[in-house]
């Protein structure tokens, strides 16, 4: 019997590879001969890395760089053994979780450290470039990664401006003239785990800005101002980015990596999927092993488990163990997933389900079992 | 494909039948063609009388009784069509769902309807009684029922008093010259659902005084009261039931029937189980689905879930569906229970998940169903 298991991560409480191994675990008690594979996924966003440099023997480097709040942070960056191709989660440099509640503020934080990663990366003879945008603390537009990258950006006085949030209210002109020459010769591919564009009610600031700290009386203000200076820099570069789907992700740093680094853009499932080689590991599989956090109606456009469901042959059982699930959940009986299974055991405070992830996703994963027992 | 469907009632939520219907609606929609035994169980609590009437073409009645707090209420009593057998539920005359939170006083209620009921049963020609103790809000010990049976109870003033909690306190003699003469011709049982004796730190008093308003300060007082209470009626009456398993029961109810009435007790769940013929049922039963709203390491303990799970034969598989799960569940495995599911879909206002107790049942049943789909 072949069981493949390649859930999400749970976001806040387990990541995708303690999901996959906590999966494992509950099964094998059960099923202890299965022929299991095990491989964590993510969607673009936060994972992603882990989750691609899983299929290669690459090794991850530690560099130093500017940090969401202008601090200096440890990053990771994943190099194929090679060398030829890195893998950087936007995260690593400014995420979300970097900075503490109460100093989150999308008009102070940068993606400056994203930008030194990229640097890093194609000076060290990286030619491909894998970027998650996902878990971010920004909403800079990629301004801060730009300007690590070489590029300019100055006020109505010719004050060359710093990379952040609120210098998007202030940006009048720019120049490209010092951008980093290495950046022709690398190509770079987003994974996104949203398709939100850059500007308006479904953009980067209206959707994302208030998780990350914006106040809901700013909003317009730095929606306007997103979409002021995306007009200069588009008319200075030449190209229009700003209304393709994903340009929003990452507090627009999906446009920023199109427009300053010719970055094309990607569905991360798909990427990740690809990278893994899912479907030629699922070809043979008698129960295949989905999971995300939370799932319901919103998991068939472009998350994890659906994207991992479709790589099932026709005669595997593909069945989902959450976190919790939410309305128009049975909207996934229609993609490819036959069960859907909770791991809540009871009514209890959040911090409790959530630190006890582990063992009920055991849990579950051994009664799904239990219940296959005998019949596969 | 057979599947018997026997549940507990999700307390609070969701009563034993709409539990079983439940879970044969989110069956049905993968299996539609397979052939269903519902069984709705009870443990000797609440809903005992409605399991065993189920199993007889017998018919209901509804009397006025004394209710907890004096009250007049409405009581159903069940009656096989012959009418030689009688089915009384204690918490249709002095149940917890009945007295207001804010009423609810240990040394006030009585328990003096349920022998108004089974004064009416055996006036009726009843001549086997079976009382199911659970869920009620009394600790009187059984002396309203005993008074409304004819015996009575004196103050050492000679005073003849009220047959509530508080009375316990004051007793000092009694005389059955009054019983009714009819109880000598019944033959009475009593359903019950926990094995608590009478007094002491696992009685009566002690542990399910708290749930019935009884203050932390005042459970020596009416624990001592029950004991001094009980030692002169045994000595009047020539019998000892104060340590029998289950004299606890329904505040002291399971003592009080035994002694005033002289009744024989049994757990109310093999009673049940017996009276629906339930091993007859299960015989060739591809699949037996148990459950309860709560299922934990207690469970173990007479509870519906394990003593339906023994009905079930040897290759049938057996798959607990609740509410929620706590501490030792695991324990049930070893219990003839192959998978438990707890039915909570996410974190969410108590209020909410119990108010969709039926949809959150039917949808786990229906996720269950399709993992055994193609495999029965």
């Amino acid at each position: 019997m072949k069981v493949v298991i390649l859930p999400d991560s749970f976001k806040e409480s387990l990541d995708a590879t303690g999901v996959a191994e906590a999966i494992h675990k509950g099964f094998s008690s059960i099923f202890p001969n299965a022929d299991y594979h095990l491989l964590p996924l993510a969607d673009g966003g936060e994972g992603t890395v882990q989750a691609l440099i899983a299929s290669t023997e690459g090794m991850i480097e530690t560099i130093s760089v500017t940090g969401p709040l202008f601090e200096q942070v440890n990053a990771e960056i994943a190099f194929s053994k090679d060398g030829r191709s890195a893998y950087i989660e936007m995260a690593e440099a400014c995420g979300l979780h970097l900075v503490p509640k109460e100093k989150r503020d999308p008009f102070k934080t940068t993606s400056f450290g994203v930008g030194q990663s990229i640097k890093y990366a194609v000076e060290r003879g990286a030619t491909e470039l894998i970027i998650g945008v996902g878990g971010s603390s920004t909403n800079d537009g990629g301004i801060g990664m730009a300007a690590a990258l070489g590029y300019q950006f100055f006020d109505q006085d010719g004050r060359e401006v710093e990379g952040n949030g609120q210098s998007l209210l202030k940006v009048t002109s720019m120049s490209a003239t010092n951008r980093n020459p290495k950046l022709s010769d690398v190509n770079i591919t987003i994974a996104a785990d949203v398709v939100n564009p850059l500007i308006g009610e479904n953009g980067a600031t209206y959707v994302f800005g208030p998780q990350k700290g914006l106040p809901a009386n700013k909003l317009d203000e730095l929606d306007q101002a997103m979409g002021k200076f995306y007009k200069i820099a588009e008319s200075y570069l030449g190209k229009q980015v700003s209304t393709i789907p994903g340009s929003g992700a990452g507090g627009g740093m999906g446009a920023g990596l199109m427009l300053f680094a010719n970055a094309s853009i990607k569905k991360g499932i798909e990427l990740v999927l690809e990278h893994l080689n899912v479907v030629e590991v699922c070809k043979d599989a008698d129960i295949v092993i989905v999971g995300e956090g939370r799932m319901d109606g919103q998991t068939v456009f472009g998350k994890a488990p659906v994207g991992a469901a479709a790589c099932a042959p026709p005669n595997a059982k593909v069945i989902a163990i959450c976190g919790s699930i939410g309305n128009g959940s049975e909207e996934l009986y229609n993609h490819g997933i036959d069960a859907i299974f909770p791991t809540i055991p009871a009514i209890l405070p959040i911090e409790e389900i959530m630190g006890n992830a582990f063992n009920n996703i055991e849990r579950t994963a051994r009664n799904v079992a239990s219940l296959l027992k005998g019949t596969i």
